[in-house]
């Protein structure tokens, strides 16, 4: 009997979906470029039937990938030739609230802001937000460790989880708590992008409602103006609650879409969030003005509503640039704040030489770029032109002392470049707590982590690691 | 030829110890009760001679155990039986001081205040402190994952440090940092107490000055007081840079050793530290003294001087109670906040039944518990009631919703203890992945993991894993 069979006589109707119809939109994740169709997909009600996929796929030795709301962004929830896609959607229960500990435990089908919203009435929020939150689920997060507009100040998802209950492959449970002595198994679970287990439960921490917040935004005549105004917040000792940075196509790609009041005369915007007791915050912001005092546009939120209303430009930015090309592609580098200014002059002059259009949405207080190419696949060499200027980006960001991935993930799009970041000793040892956790590489085999083959057959590609940290701490 | 004599071929006069005038230093680490002879202890003066330590032990398959300043306090550097100590102190330089990026990169034996000195000149310092911080070095902070008075603010060393450098058994060379993609290797390492490799190199965060800083002392003449003004405090929204409390026996002990003017009639203390931009400390010290209203005594640094005093006094709490006492055995382990004054109030009765004395230094603010049981080892029957007294501690601990140890590490000290928080399958993926970087065991084994067996013959003790985290979290 094939696996597909065997799936379907196990559950209930509408658990197992086999059909073209059914799987396709579960054939690739955020990273819409790669797809491929699963054998099947399987949509359990609870841990008892993720325990029951786990065995029928370890039986007959199929590969399982799992999935959130499949948001990510760098190909990890995309289903691998003749694999099953495990999808987590329906466990999205919030179990239990502990006010006085804030923390919340819920399923990992949770979606972020589902968090945040079970909270507010009791003046409670789950701090980090990507800008999928809508839509995200926090076993997702858990898996790429999720960053958002907020984790300058409050941390990525590896700060904000308490503990986390996972199955192996064996359908063992397994409880990992920041708590816990023993081996730090928590933070490596965090962004191991389904290689390791599949979560069952995260317990997350909540952070207090600020008392007091203001939102300034501030658009430049010049992007060098507004990248050093970055690099001055963070100088003097400020640490906002967001620090967010767009260029000019961004902000006239968000202002159509959103009609939020951006400046569309602008060549950068810049959104500082200041969070706190009120007396901080109106010292803070005193200072920030002062330090934005050579911009051109200069607003400060003057209620909850024109705050929220800054944000929507920023937090629509992606869906904007969606309605203004068939296809886009969204590079995730990380480079010193220092050279924000510079990174986007040469990526204006790589726009112009690969005759492709780029909207630049950058976490700016900690130097993550979200350069969003605009591209159409449906015309000839589009896509290669496309990824060539991904990788022109990328190794910019390397050599300007930064790295390839901020918040995305590997993924099956990094692989390659993890053979530039690691030696052959180090992808072994990756490759070897894979296999204390799931022997026969069943969970999402192939992604994030590159086989030794494959950077061999990249060529002597290591260029950097046996020197760092010096060279890197030198060109910082 | 002996593995001791293959090593004095091996290396220099001088590098090699192999009498036991020389070897006795390193039977035992910070907790004394328990000792053992070393085969011998290898001071080596360069990674190429602990590569070649490493060499000769695979050979020969003796363990190794790594010692930094033997400042541990659950054994974790106690030698084993036919060990060979690796003491790492001789490898004591500062390689680079990264101003710009804050950052510094040392070799494992530079002890934790001289980063702190080397970059105080650019108004620099390295933040965590644990209560050793005089002697302790970095590479064993990293394989403690210490704390200190400043963690509550500042975080663990985990939290502090960019990057390390390692070497596996083999002798290869692994680079582990915190911007890297792929598994969270770097945060395995922290607290992996020499399981899995000898760290060679430690990139740690540097800390800016704090603009301005002042620190409170307040007297109690109730515990309870005290500790519902650490509640207190923290539910104010204001996280201090240090919030310590201490018992009327610690404080009397202080006052006697360091004569810093802590009120001897006091039934608690409070230290508070407080700082940031000045403006911003005013407004959280007018709070903090409003809620500190109630206390006995009052007193407010009037300058550098004093605060460095009030500190003293809580620094050399331990040295003082190691005046009165031949021996004094130090707890670690941690409850929520809200139970201080419980926790207290049942040390003290427990103190009577067991007829020793003991002298309690909290972090209050991470519920962080140092009770010191004095006793005298020479004294038939008085060690065994002092680690009766410890387990009845430990188990209140539990009891109350916390964990056997906030900051001191496993070692051989707490295995019985980790059959407790985890369960067949935890233990088992913690030794696999022991396996992962050190295939015959060869790193200080036995340590920090305890063996299935001896879980195993201690009979069925996980009692409370399989129910986490809610019980947990009901109870906090």
């Amino acid at each position: 009997m094939t696996i597909v069979n065997q799936l379907t006589r196990a559950f209930p109707k509408g658990i197992v979906l086999t059909s073209n119809e059914n799987t396709r939109p579960f054939e690739c994740d955020g990273l819409s470029v790669y797809r491929q169709k699963p054998l099947a997909v399987v949509l359990p009600d609870n841990v008892m039937q993720i325990k029951q996929v786990l065995k029928i796929c370890k039986i007959n030795n199929i590969p399982i990938v799992t999935r959130g709301a499949g948001t990510g962004l760098s190909g990890g929830a995309m289903p691998l030739e003749k694999s099953i896609v495990l999808g987590l959607s329906k466990l999205n229960k919030v179990k239990l609230i502990d006010v006085e500990n804030q923390l919340a435990v819920v399923e990992p089908g949770v979606r972020n802001i589902a968090i945040s919203e079970a909270v507010a009435q009791y003046g409670l929020y789950y701090a980090p937000d990507p800008s999928s939150q809508i839509a995200c689920t926090i076993g997702g997060n858990v898996s790429e460790n999720s960053g958002g507009v907020h984790c300058l100040k409050y941390g990525l998802t590896v700060h904000n989880v308490e503990a986390i209950r996972m199955l192996t492959i064996d359908g063992d449970e397994l409880i990992l708590s920041c708590q816990d002595d023993g081996l730090g198994l928590l933070a490596l679970m965090n962004g191991s992008e389904g290689l390791l287990g599949v979560i069952t439960e995260v317990t997350v921490k909540l952070t207090p409602n600020p008392a007091f917040v203001k939102m300034v935004m501030a658009g430049f005549d010049s992007v060098r103006d507004c990248a050093n105004a970055v690099t001055n917040i963070i100088k003097a000792g400020i640490i906002p609650a967001g620090l967010e940075m767009m260029d000019s196509f961004a902000i006239k790609a968000a202002e159509g879409f959103a009609q939020v009041g951006y400046p569309l005369d602008a060549k950068a915007l810049l959104l500082c969030e200041l969070d706190g007791i009120q007396t901080q915050v109106q010292l803070e912001l005193d200072n920030v003005l002062k330090i934005l005092s050579g911009a051109s546009t200069l607003k400060v939120s003057e209620s909850e509503e024109e705050r929220l209303n800054f944000w929507k430009g920023r937090k629509s930015a992606f869906s904007a640039v969606g309605t203004l090309s068939p296809d886009y592609y969204c590079m995730d580098g990380t480079i010193p704040r220092r050279y924000l200014a510079d990174m986007l002059e040469k990526i204006h002059k790589l726009s112009k030489k690969y005759q492709l259009r780029v909207a630049n949405v950058f976490h700016a207080g900690d130097g993550n770029l979200h350069p969003l190419i605009l591209y159409d696949a449906n015309v000839t060499g589009e896509l290669e032109r496309t990824e060539e200027f991904g990788t022109e980006i990328l190794k910019l960001s390397v050599d300007m002392g930064g790295t390839i991935t901020g918040e995305h993930g590997v993924g099956v799009e990094k692989l390659n470049a993890m053979c530039h970041q690691f030696n052959t000793q180090e992808l072994e040892i990756f490759h070897k707590i894979k296999q204390v956790f799931d022997e026969d590489s069943l969970f999402n085999p192939g992604k994030a982590v590159p086989e030794l083959h494959r950077c061999a057959e990249l060529g002597a590609m290591h260029i950097h690691r046996g020197e760092l940290p010096y060279p890197e701490l030198e060109r910082f």
